[in-house]
């Protein structure tokens, strides 16, 4: 997606990691008419794929998800983060790993909100390692519905998170996936 | 706002405290045709104020701050809770006790993202003892920026946050004030 690009390109930071900064637009300060324009967008891709529900994870892709969701119509349901796995009612839970923080942490969703007739689209902010989608997508299995695929504001397609996901049949589709990162600059695909 | 009052009436689920659960449609589960519109009031209530920034708390205000921001036209911007004070960088912080939860946590917003010529809507999803609101105004209030006042879902009108807060002269927009809840249902101011 031109816009994104160009806005991670005038306003993106690359720390070491490498780490993409983009807390003036999208996960900090956000932009909101480029979130609702990346929401239409993924809304767009997926249009045809008779989306039931949307699945994101707190706290970062919260806000593209309700973008996608003003878009197709459907709930849009937040993973909550517990340090610790003592969730009480009934959800399912499953644990992810953070790189970025390195912790672990447990994601829950209630389970009246996921069923086995859910034709599920997972959305986030990033995908890099794919810790956090397939954290979601074990959240999806739980509940016995299916997944629609997943819909990505920035991949980084030099991390395998993308790659593996696909190679298991998951349908990505990533607003800007960036090849290479360094003290040059940022390449595309 | 009726359509927000109605779907508490039908989905809402009063637990003891007395807590009022709206996760089916408001922030665990998002109604996000709903959320846009509880956005476009709450803008249409601010739009002769000259907001410049809109600031909420993650993770359950964002979604209706990214709403009102697609409504004005201006950036959003989250603040971080941290469990601890050890915070890097330059950045606003303050210490917000939630009475849900029983912790005290740091709110924190990176400074660069509010300055001293700022007019600030702040926004969340729920109003009730106002600590969460006066942690907000603390961080506008270090950046030397003004408030153009709170815009907010549902205010729980039987506790005292919202009239102390109006005492002092901040400017509430409630979308749905309740004065009332327990067993017998739910009366609205």
């Amino acid at each position: 997606m031109k816009a994104l690009e160009e806005r991670i390109l005038s306003e993106g930071k690359i720390l070491p990691g490498p780490v993409l900064k983009v807390s003036s637009f999208l996960n900090h300060q956000m932009d909101p008419d480029l979130i609702m324009e990346i929401g239409a967008e993924i809304g767009e891709r997926f249009k045809d794929e008779e989306v039931t529900k949307i699945l994101t994870i707190e706290s970062s892709g919260i806000a593209i998800a309700l973008a996608v969701g003003a878009a197709l119509h459907v709930p849009v349901i937040f993973a909550k983060k517990h340090r610790t796995s003592n969730v009480s009612g009934e959800v399912y839970q499953t644990m992810v790993h953070s790189y970025t923080h390195n912790v672990d942490y447990t994601v829950v969703v209630e389970s009246e909100f996921l069923k086995p007739d859910d034709n599920v689209l997972l959305v986030d902010d990033f995908l890099a390692n794919g810790k956090a989608l397939e954290g979601l997508m074990e959240l999806v299995a739980q509940s016995g519905g299916r997944i629609a695929g997943a819909g990505i504001a920035i991949e980084k397609g030099f991390q395998d998170g993308g790659s593996n996901l696909k190679a298991k049949g998951l349908r990505i589709e990533s607003m800007a996936v960036i090849d290479k990162m360094d003290e040059n600059g940022i390449i595309f695909r």
